[in-house]
């Protein structure tokens, strides 16, 4: 810190040094990290592929099956659809790779579509697009240990009744890991993540020399229960593959990660960022080709039973041996860690919007860990209620999922298609300084902003096909819930605001001094503390009154004849209270001290506050003094100061 | 009241009259009255008879039932003995009626067992009777009113799945009615009590009628259910007698009543109590005698299916007339309405508990319409929560009842003995004051020590069978329980002494006076709420430091320049806070202070506290200086003054 101490009022002071002590917040999250080391909590690119890839990778576990599901309506025949349309999806991944890099360079501080957003159209888009990626981030924490937990319960049956308990448990887990810091979770999580990525690479490299060199074979005994629901067939019509399409697209999902968490990288952080995502792109549109691809060589049918990995696995691996197991293995984990994901999107993107007043201020505060800990407890809490509210059902929660994410997208590609078109009418050279970024002449603008209006159009239509087709099963909640959220953001900036405005000193005059000072005890007994109080009051003025309030009068003549003895001549007050309250007649006592008050008068009501440490006085004693408190702090111009006393 | 006003400085100050608003709890429970309607709200005979006595006679519903039940076991040849059994039973409630009389006179403040106890035996025995008697009254609650919603459910299946709801219903129904006062309660209960009267002495006198006229007859096809459980029949041993009897004396419960709440009854009180608990005892005794007379004669089978009640009815009745379901109505009503005792009971018992400081002090204070409200809302949130758990179910609720309160008259029986015992020993026309009461010479002492003493031994027989026959089905909970909640009495007791002692002025000598004050404010940032506490703060001292602990250099910096114009010269400490914790750096800089401290030297912390009304406000500020309020509390000699300044 640099603070000038010319005129001799400022004391720089240095308590000695905190220790952190061995406590369960420091035995489960670890000690607590200085400010100073914030650069060390950041992560390189192999670490960061695996803290925010994992949700976008785990959509290969069944995107594919999702696909073949809407298809199978139409008979097996309509499968071969199915590459087609893995190629228009990687497509629109290239389309979305492309636009988030730029993205990424644009806006180094993180945000994604919400900064896109607020930058282009200004604050209320800019909410819709948070709102509806806060909602899929916790979301995907819902969904994905949900599926983890269904797998788990489905290979031990005896579970199934304690999957609530089980999926708020991972949860809390993972939870309790990203609040440890990001290069902790990171760590920690980057094992399974890369294992995955290993088995799948296996088996898609095993499957395309088998396919090449005639050996791939085709599944035996494919599960045949969702084929043998369609009796009679429906044509392959433009709308089937249009659902179609917009099933497959959830592989999508999980993309714009990178583009909120910037700032968890190290520096060059946006170079860090970029060369992540085109890596994560790289590797999710390769698989999921290749498993379309393999998934429909070898006749994989979709099923409620058995994975279409799984149908794929026993084929490639020719039965079920340790190479078959441990691509399921991993499939399981990898769909419990695209939770981690979130956790990683979800307070980062929680601060930016708190940061512009949009949400409460702490949740912009770094935690012990030098993480936005209270963001990453929000998620996890709201997650688990989730959970708990839909029983840990994926197939109630799925609907929700999604909807979100598209949204987001749309605005950040119609945002950025809106910044390619000013750049393209500034003159060569120019540049103009924006709130958070700066924009320039770009010689391309016209191609790239036919990129991203393609890249808003198709994300925008498949928003609609998300929100419409899965409407009644659930989907109107988050159509609810979005535009109650940017609600709830506008009226939080706006008490904010208004704050503000009465915190401001601008046009404060300065305040004429007080001069006469009045001072008010009320006292329920004379005792040790009642002394204490009044002692202490002498200090503040010679206009000291002490109010009684007398409910039982035989309690009441005690009092006054203590007070002759021990009151020091002060002047003490009873109010009768006919109808046994204490609070009202000593308000009504005090609103009517205050109506005679003169300018420049201030009111000071000592309490005295018997302090006990044991338990038991919470329930045992009526705590009038903290009642007083709480009624008394919403008066202008009346100070309550509490005297202590310490009693066992 | 009578203050004297000679030496000046007291002032008896009358605020303006309070006038209750139209808000929930008046148009609940009524407008508040005033203490000094207190005698108003007393009753007479006729309601406490209402009041009071509807739980034993609740008791004619089923004490007879219970006798058969257990003789069943010996086939209906040993039905015979429930008559003279009654008989028995009924020379128990003569001992007890003459002897809880005697407790009336002797003890006119209430209390029963209780007080007996205390007087005759000391606190520990005092507080089992204590701790008997209200664990029984919560459960008469709980047990009366599932027994009586079972009676709905009977009728109305489809209710079956609310029951637990319709029976907190009904305990808070009962709460409420008795929130509104003694008198009201009475009032309102009393129709339905009377009702079960009449009804209750039609039937047992058309009974009688009909059976010296010869024609009663017999039950028409009588349930079978119960008999046909025993093909192999037990031989009538004195064992099995002995249950049957303890079973009947379920018909007892109830009779200690009038003896805790002798204060609702107008003056004479103890007159009046004593002859509403005769014309009880006379009451019950002969319903007691008639049904099981009458029942044994129309040859009733105990069954799960249909009441002995209902059967003599409708023999009686000759069939299911209106006369009949009046009768069964009735019953059903009286059963729910045997919960108002233990309103009437509870929180007059407790009150007086708490007085002795054995349970907190606010159950001494009497509520807006002169009863002891927090007892009432105690009892009905404790009965509720025994519903909850036990789901409403009579069977089950039923083994923890009825030991408590044969425990309480074993003590009392036992604690009269003993008065006897000593007014034996003293010279005629001697008195000796004790405790609660005056102890004099009683010539007849022999004869009434000897009639309690046989008292004591049948009802501590009782409850022994009650214990140990039913204590695996749950009465091992009240075994458990009663104990607790004496150790709980006497924490409670040993509590309030110590801090009796710790604010006690014996001892205490004159205090010095304050001559240094040091005043310190924390501040956040620099706004109109820190330039008013700084304004107060300077009416105190001119040793003033603001301190501002610094988390973001920054702020830090922003907030020293702004000092700089505001701060009107007074030092500002700087605290690094490399962990960016608020409140640790600065509790370390106020210890480091006080270390310092010299005698006669006072801290205060000014904290400016600004104060919204509006709802957000709670969540959208951290609300440090609450934080710091409640650490500082607990240190001696630092005061903590807030100083409230409003905003939107």
């Amino acid at each position: 810190m640099n603070i000038d101490d010319q005129n001799g009022t400022t004391v720089l002071h240095r308590t000695a040094e905190y220790k952190p002590g061995r406590s369960l917040s420091t035995w489960l999250i670890g000690r607590p990290l200085a400010t100073a080391d914030a650069q060390h909590e950041t992560i390189g690119k192999l670490v960061g592929l695996a803290v925010f890839s994992s949700d976008a990778l785990s959509s290969v576990a069944y995107a594919t099956q999702e696909i073949l599901y809407v298809l199978a309506a139409a008979g097996m025949g309509a499968f071969g659809v199915a590459v087609p349309l893995a190629f228009v999806i990687v497509g629109l991944l290239v389309i979305l790779t492309v636009s988030y890099v730029q993205i990424i360079y644009t806006y180094p501080n993180g945000g994604g579509a919400y900064i896109v957003a607020r930058d282009n159209f200004g604050d209320r888009p800019a909410l819709v697009a948070a709102a509806a990626l806060l909602t899929d981030y916790i979301l995907t924490v819902s969904v994905s240990i949900s599926s983890g937990v269904a797998q788990v319960v489905s290979a031990f049956p005896i579970l199934y009744d304690y999957r609530v308990e089980i999926a708020v448990g991972m949860v809390v887990l993972i939870m309790i890991v990203n609040l440890r810091g990001v290069r902790e979770s990171g760590m920690a999580f980057a094992i399974p993540s890369y294992f995955f990525l290993i088995m799948m690479f296996t088996m898609v490299g095993a499957g395309m020399f088998r396919y090449l060199f005639g050996s791939l074979g085709q599944v035996i005994a494919p599960p045949q229960d969702v084929m043998s629901q369609y009796n009679i067939l429906q044509p392959l019509t433009l709308l089937l593959i249009l659902r179609a399409f917009s099933s497959g697209t959830t592989a999508l999902t999980g993309v714009e990660a990178i583009s909120n968490g910037i700032t968890a990288f190290k520096e060059p952080r946006s170079r860090n960022a970029a060369l992540t995502l085109i890596w994560m792109s790289l590797i999710l549109g390769s698989l999921l080709l290749g498993v379309t691809f393999l998934a429909h060589q070898v006749g994989a049918l979709p099923s409620e039973g058995e994975t279409v990995i799984s149908q794929l696995g026993r084929t490639v691996f020719g039965g079920r041996g340790l190479t078959y197991i441990a691509v399921i293995a991993a499939t399981s984990i990898i769909l419990i860690l695209a939770a981690n994901t979130a956790y990683a999107g979800f307070p980062r993107l929680s601060a930016l919007v708190a940061f512009d007043s949009f949400l409460p201020r702490q949740m912009t505060y770094r935690g012990s860990r030098l993480v936005f800990s209270r963001g990453i407890m929000a998620l996890g809490f709201i997650a688990s209620v989730l959970i708990v509210i839909f029983q840990a059902s994926v197939n109630r929660l799925i609907p929700l999922y999604a909807i979100g994410v598209f949204l987001s997208f749309t605005l950040a590609q119609a945002g950025m298609a809106r910044r390619w078109w000013k750049s393209g009418h500034l003159k060569a050279g120019d540049t103009v300084k924006e709130k958070g970024s700066i924009l320039r002449f770009d010689q391309h603008w016209l191609i790239k902003m036919i990129v991203n209006g393609l890249g808003a159009l198709i994300t925008s239509v498949v928003t609609i096909i998300f929100a419409v087709s899965k409407f009644k099963d659930g989907a109107w909640i988050v159509v609810l819930l979005i535009p109650s959220l940017v609600f709830m953001f506008l009226s939080i900036y706006r008490h904010y605001r208004r704050l503000a405005k009465d915190l401001s000193l601008d046009h404060y005059g300065a305040s004429p001094r007080i001069f006469r000072h009045r001072v008010i005890i009320p006292i329920g007994g004379v005792h040790r503390g009642t002394l204490v109080a009044l002692r202490y009051a002498r200090t503040l003025s010679d206009d000291i009154t002490a109010v009684h309030v007398s409910i039982d009068p035989e309690d009441t003549a005690r009092l006054y004849k203590k007070w002759d003895m021990w009151g020091d001549g002060i002047r003490l007050v009873i109010l009768e209270s006919p109808y046994r309250l204490f609070i009202e007649p000593l308000l009504q006592y005090i609103e009517e001290i205050d109506r005679k008050r003169q300018p420049n008068e201030v009111i000071t009501i000592v309490v005295p506050q018997f302090v006990s440490r044991h338990w038991m006085s919470t329930f045992l004693h009526a705590r009038t003094a903290d009642t007083l408190r709480k009624v008394l702090l919403n008066r202008e111009e009346i100070v309550i100061t509490e005297v202590p006393y310490q009693v066992y």
